[in-house]
């Protein structure tokens, strides 16, 4: 009997209440989080500048391409942002005034046209918190720690794994890999945990690439196990960007052991992270269960993003990581903790006492419950099935002998059990 | 140094940790307002499609004009909503398994391409509460309940003023206002609370109207002081739209009564409100000290929205309110609320003790603090520059000599006072 054939534009969803519920709980302990950590919050807008969201320190060409587009009545160029980075970084160049370092967390939607799956959308809320002005490792390792306090917190077990790209930059340069096929052997490396050997290697030789190379590569691969901090400092080793990525290492390694997390988070030389934008540090937090394998957060260094932007050459360490609110909320649905929780606390049935159980309401509210007043006359059987199917956990009946006699019942739906109110004869009138 | 000439986008802006934090409070105040209330959380998309943005119950030709339109890669035409109205129809038109009453809310970014002014942006965020299913004026004088409730949290005292559209609507067609003049007569009107009565009565001499019915308009107008809901009723009324509005509004009125809350809320029979959605009860809510002329907050019953999406027929009794968070914002900074508070409750500034002064952060944060680590290697004077600037209220700087003796001062920033705590010596190693 539609009128029209109602459905969503592919790639978005509606959250009905139960899921939108749990999206609030996993928003709400992320902001928490984030603001218990000095973060100070920050909002940009969804419609930016075609110019900036294309330039040359942000996403990337793939991304790009998914990117949606409009123009305003103004003839401008926009576009609708894909990601909460880009637009931090223009609020850091726009607002020299800031002071340094700069602290900052972003809750909000991003619009991706890309392809779509289980937990996978083109509308979904990212949420970002960014360190800018720090050099040490010490901004990675408290961003890592403070991921880690939030899982804990949402009772979801996870692993961070973490690596340094210029690490496997450098071993992929002593090993020959050619500039210009670099970041497609980077992105067949970062399956590693999702793929077989084989499959990687079939991906690697289309890539055509010298013999010893590939051979340098597969014993790489091979020796995973192996593949400790430690075995890469022990190597003797003269590339540069090697070198470099292992300082940092070793100095982000030494703060996960100081603080007590080093034995959640483990090395992993074969993550690459997809995007350019990465100068340092990476890093990917899994659930420890591995019922959903992709990862639900992800960051890192970026120190050439926001000084792209200026004119005046300069550089800003800059340190990041993101959460993604969509598959946090997959993560709950596939452990089954979505829709098993009552939105109200108490539900008042009147009968033809509507304005007087109004407010009752209102003073049970008071001492900070959540309260819902039947108002559209249903008769008191319709009403009760209403309680049980919504798992309202307490309900008053109240009527004129309630109103006249000055007491309620609060009857207990999962015991049947009631509990009688006294309360002043007359208050309600 | 500028690479680029960054700014916003017309009509978009950044919301710098000030702003953002008192919309957090805002935002916060009203979604545990709702949720006291029994009202369930929704999330829609913000692409919708076209066909259904631009359907006849929707926004109207005036908000049609300032949709911000685009193409997916699909080829799909696709628009950025302009409200939450319109979305919230039409997933009760798609989840007839919805119980009835179904109260939700929803918070979100909408977007009209129109004319821009303070406080008014192209992109902003409202927060909507809708009823479906009561017939009754109950519903109605629930928002108006809640709403008070909402500004008192706020702080923000405010009137409610309301009319009903079938009042008005009636009392024009017994003066003569002819059909296709009824919207314009009505959007005149409207201005009674912000322009003189000479410049609405050239206005509506520009319509041209019959003689005697400006002349019934313009002694409507000058009676003003004794238009009561009582003063309506005394006459004798023939016109069946004037009758029912009459109705209503005394049905209203009687529970603002019996509420405690017609102090409050004024009855202005001059109230129209622009969009055509409207069917019976209408209000706006206004700051009662004036400083914001136009209506923080918003609504009505428009009982023909959702039907007007399905086939059946069918009617669904649906009432709404819209609260700004944009304006309430402006008015919290009207009245020099915003930027007045420390994000930070403890600010650590480590001197060769980073590590240590992270876990210190992590067990005061334990006790609901909000804690930063100065992680930047800054040296204590410019740190304290840092904390006096941030108005951060208390300070602790850990040092080697803290950590092997076993205790820290925290130091109150705006007394000078310090007070020692001690803790066991390599707790912090």
């Amino acid at each position: 009997m539609r009128k029209m054939d109602y459905q969503n534009v592919k790639g978005t969803q509606d959250y009905l209440p139960d899921q939108e519920d749990a999206k609030r709980t996993i928003r709400r302990t992320l902001e928490d989080t984030f603001i218990a950590y000095g973060c100070r919050p920050l909002e940009t807008p969804i419609l930016n500048y075609t110019e900036l969201m294309a330039s040359k320190y942000a996403g990337g060409a793939e991304i790009l391409q998914e990117m949606y587009c409009l123009t305003d009545r103004g003839e401008r160029d926009l576009a609708l942002r894909y990601d909460l980075t880009i637009p931090f970084a223009k609020v850091v160049a726009m607002n020299p005034s800031l002071t340094m370092p700069f602290k900052r967390y972003e809750i909000g939607k991003v619009f991706r046209d890309g392809p779509i799956k289980a937990g996978r959308y083109r509308e979904f809320t990212q949420c970002d918190v960014d360190i800018v002005g720090v050099e040490s490792q010490a901004a990675e390792a408290e961003l890592m720690m403070m991921a880690l306090e939030a899982f804990q917190k949402l009772e979801l077990p996870v692993e961070i794994q973490f690596n340094n790209r210029k690490l496997l930059y450098g071993l992929l340069q002593q090993f020959g890999v050619p500039e210009e096929k670099m970041n497609r052997v980077l992105l067949v490396l970062d399956k590693m945990e999702k793929v077989s050997v084989d499959a990687m290697m079939r991906e690697l030789i289309e890539l055509e690439l010298a013999e010893n190379c590939l051979v340098d590569i597969q014993s790489f691969i091979e020796s995973k196990a192996e593949l400790t901090i430690e075995y890469f400092t022990g190597l003797e080793q003269d590339n540069p960007d090697l070198q470099q990525g292992l300082v940092k290492l070793d100095e982000l390694s030494s703060y996960l052991v100081r603080l007590g997390i080093a034995d959640v988070c483990r090395f992993n030389p074969f993550l690459a992270r997809g995007l350019e934008i990465y100068t340092g540090t990476i890093y990917e937090i899994f659930l420890e269960d591995g019922t959903i394998r992709s990862s639900i957060g992800s960051g890192g260094r970026y120190d050439n993003a926001i000084g792209g932007l200026l004119k005046s050459g300069q550089t800003f360490s800059t340190v990041g990581i993101s959460f993604g609110l969509d598959v946090i909320l997959y993560a709950f649905e596939q452990s089954g903790r979505v829709g098993k929780r009552a939105m109200t606390d108490l539900y008042i049935i009147p009968v033809g006492t509507i304005p007087e159980a109004m407010k009752l309401a209102v003073r049970l509210r008071k001492a900070g419950r959540r309260v819902e007043v039947e108002l559209s006359g249903k008769k008191v059987n319709k009403a009760m099935e209403r309680a049980n199917r919504e798992q309202i956990p307490e309900v008053i009946v109240f009527g004129e002998n309630e109103l006249q006699n000055g007491f309620f019942d609060i009857k207990d739906m999962a015991s049947g059990a009631t509990t009688r109110v006294k309360y002043p004869v007359g208050s309600l009138m």
